[in-house]
C-alpha cells in the first residue's frame, strides 16, 4: 500500500494539484465518487448487484479505484493510515454488536448502536 | 490487508450478517459512512479542515475506519482488490490528465474529463 | 413555498448563519442529510421500504424536511427555483427518455442515457 | 407544487417505471444525483461557489431540478409532503438551536446538535 500512497503523491505533486487537495475537498471528491458508483446500483435488485454482468463490473471495479484513490488521498492529508484505522473500528464494533445480540439482526447500526 | 479482511469475514460471519451484505446495501452503508464524514467538514474552510483539533481529528479517524471497512466489504463481496483497482485508475488517471495539460489547473475531473 | 423560504432566512438571519452557507458548504450538508436517510434504508428489502412501521417512517419523515430545507438553502443562495429546475429538468427527461425505448426498462438513466 | 407531482406520476406511468421506484431505490438516486451535484463544487473555493459562472451555474440549476425531481418521487412514495415535513423541522430547528446559543457559530449541527 506504501507504494501506491508514494504513486499518488507524485502524481499530485507532478500536477500541482496539492493546491485543491485540502481534506474539505477530498471528502467532497470521495463522496462524488460515492456517489457515481451508488448509480450503478440503484435500479439492481439485491440479487441482480451479486450477480453482476461483466461491463457492469469493469464499471464498478474502476468506481472502486476512484474511492480508494480519494480515500487514500484524504487518508494522507490528514496523516491517518486507513488499515489501522479500520482495524482500531472493527474492535470498535465487536464491543458494540456483541455476536448474542446482533446475531442475524438488520437492524445492527441503527437501532443497536 | 489480507489479514484485516480475514478479521472482516470472520466479524461478519460470526454475526451471520452476510444475508444483508449484498453489493446494494454495502453501497448504501458506504454512502451513509461517508455522509457521516461530510458533517465534520461542512462549516469548516479549507485552511480549517488542514489543521483539525485533535477531538475533531480522532472523530474523523474513526470515520475514515468505518468508511475503510465498508469498502472492503464491498470490495471482497464482489471479489476486487482495492489496491489493484486503484493502481489501475491511477495509470488511466496519468493518461486522462497528462501533466502539460492538467498541471495547476482545478477543473481537472470536470472540464478536462 | 415562498412563505417557507422566507421563514428560512429569517432562522438564518436570527443566527448570523449566512457567513457559513456558501453553496460549497450546503451541498456538503444536503449531502450529509442524505447520508442520513440512506442509513435508514440500507438494510431494508426494497419490499420493506415501502411499508415502513410508524417510528422509521417518522424519522425518515423528519429527514426528507432536513433534506428539503438544505436543498431550498442552496437554491436561495443561488437564485433558483427548485420547482421550475424540475419542471424543466421533467421536459429534458421526456425528451431523453422516449416513452417506446424507456418503458418498463431499468437501465433508463445508465445506459439508454 | 400539486401540478408537477402530477406530472412526475403520468411520467412514470407512461414508462412503467413504478416497478423500479421503492424508497429503496429512489433514495439511491436522491443520492447518485447529489454526488453529481457536489463534482461541481469540489474544488471550488467557497467564494467561487458564491459566484458561478454563467455555464456552471446552468448546469447546477439542472442538478437542482434531478434532486428535486427525486425527492419529490421519494416523497410521494412515502405519502410525505416535503413543503411540510420542512416547516415542521424548521420549527423543530427553532428549539434545537435557540438564537442565544447559535449566533454566529458554525459547530451549530455538530457539537450543538
Amino acid at each position: 500500500m506504501q507504494d501506491l500512497i508514494d504513486r499518488i503523491r507524485a502524481f499530485n505533486l507532478e500536477r500541482q494539484w496539492g493546491q485543491y487537495h485540502s481534506p474539505k475537498n477530498l471528502v467532497m471528491a470521495l463522496a462524488g465518487e460515492v456517489g457515481e458508483m451508488i448509480e450503478h446500483f440503484q435500479w439492481l435488485t439485491q440479487e441482480q448487484s451479486r450477480h453482476l454482468p461483466a461491463a457492469k463490473k469493469a464499471a464498478v471495479e474502476e468506481e472502486i479505484g476512484d474511492v480508494t484513490l480519494c480515500l487514500l488521498n484524504l487518508a494522507d492529508q490528514l496523516g491517518v493510515d486507513i488499515l489501522d484505522a479500520a482495524g482500531r473500528k472493527l474492535e470498535r464494533n465487536r464491543e458494540k454488536y456483541p455476536v448474542e445480540k446482533a446475531k442475524g439482526r438488520a437492524e445492527k447500526y441503527t437501532e443497536l448502536g
